[in-house]
């Protein structure tokens, strides 16, 4: 049985609890954070407490704070001989000011209210030391089938490329919606053929799957949706992810 | 029992014969297209000709063929008093060279050998006059739960709709792809993400769910991102998506 203590209680922290405490391998002794309001969430299966110089024992503790207080929170268990990991994607393992430093990060958004069914969720697993590394997969892989071993620069990268997938790709579906409601047509009208375009990828790559006007250099269409468009930031979305299509599939033409 | 003739041998009009097959109150009459190694495919169910001279009488002509050949072959139907119909979402309801016209365009993206779910399928039909009208929500009825009376001007806004979250969106999976690839990180660890990303704007305006440091305003996390990008086209889109994303928040910050 591993011990764990989760440190933080936002969104992660929330379903990281949830999932670990109906796991039959890990037991999270204790949940130490700011704010009291929100620690007595995690009073069902875990003692509480907002003190974070009274961290109970454990085998390893889980950061799951914001970027820019990973290492301010490691800070109160330099002293332990114990993995302390965080669970950034964009924070290298040498933020951890402990001895044994992890990092323990599942590659999924978290939003407030929606479950996440962990058993799909890819963990990346780092460590400074072979033995925390068996541990944090160990860890992983009780709540996880995907578990990988990557190191702080490609999970920098891998981070950079989330914010691709997910981040920009969610502000293209807001320009859809945008479109939509300027007709005055429900934006349900795009939800299947966003489902549909997300699970095309599951079994094909991207540039396979890639369709469209800019794949074809269909400039006559191109230029017919160019005059629908009126906000200037649209327009020159447009023409640059039309242009960056082009170019991957130019040898095709 | 609405009798009908696809016109095509493409991906839809193979898809619109397999569901239209199965569907109660429709007979698929007739396929006519050019090449007859594609259309053997359709003989199961229906008659087969390469002669567009030979179109059989029939309810609703359903044209499934390429954007620029839509009016070429609604001549062949120039004098019938039924109905002729095309399936784009890009093309006007006047490219039909016939009476009766109608637009019945299915909004989803259609792959060689994977088999759409027709039934949550938005439907946007069009047409000259109600009773066509009528007769093409009948037909899309029968296989969808999700039909839409689109005009023409509507369904040009839909279709640029379209490519944003579906090609565009497409390309910034294949960007993720390459930056993964780069870091000899495979793809599947943001298949997942992907998928979230998707699911989650199902119940939730995209606008409301955008997440990232272009949303927050994290300078720091960005410039750290530009860092890690070389190809110029990554750098430029990376700064105009962050840039929109910032400035349609702007107001939160």
């Amino acid at each position: 049985m591993l011990k764990i203590v989760i440190l933080g209680t936002g969104n992660l922290a929330k379903q990281l609890y949830t999932t670990f405490s109906k796991a039959d391998s890990v037991d999270v002794v204790q949940v130490v954070g700011r704010n009291m309001k929100e620690l007595q969430q995690f009073s069902e299966y875990s003692t509480i407490s907002n003190d974070f110089g009274a961290i109970t024992d454990a085998d390893v503790y889980v950061i799951a704070v914001k970027d820019d207080a990973i290492s301010e929170v490691s800070q109160y268990l330099m002293d332990t001989n114990r993995i302390v990991a965080h669970t950034s994607g964009a924070i290298g393992l040498n933020a951890i000011k402990a001895t044994n430093k992890g990092v323990f990060y599942p590659l999924q958004t978290f939003t407030k209210d929606k479950a996440v069914d962990f058993s799909t969720v890819p963990f990346c697993v780092e460590a400074n030391d072979e033995k925390s590394l068996k541990t944090l997969k160990t860890l992983a892989t009780s709540i996880s089938e995907n578990v990988y071993q990557i190191d702080s620069e490609q999970r920098k990268k891998l981070h950079l490329a989330a914010v691709f997938v997910n981040n920009f790709t969610n502000y293209l579906y807001s320009v859809g919606e945008e479109l939509c409601l300027e007709e005055g047509l429900s934006f349900d009208l795009l939800k299947p053929l966003i489902m549909e375009t997300a699970s095309k990828i599951q079994t094909m790559s991207p540039k396979e799957a890639q369709t469209g006007p800019a794949r074809r250099n269909d400039i006559k269409s191109m230029e017919s949706h160019l005059m629908l468009l009126d906000k200037e930031e649209h327009i020159t979305l447009y023409k640059l992810l039309s242009q960056a299509i082009k170019q991957a599939h130019e040898k095709e033409l």
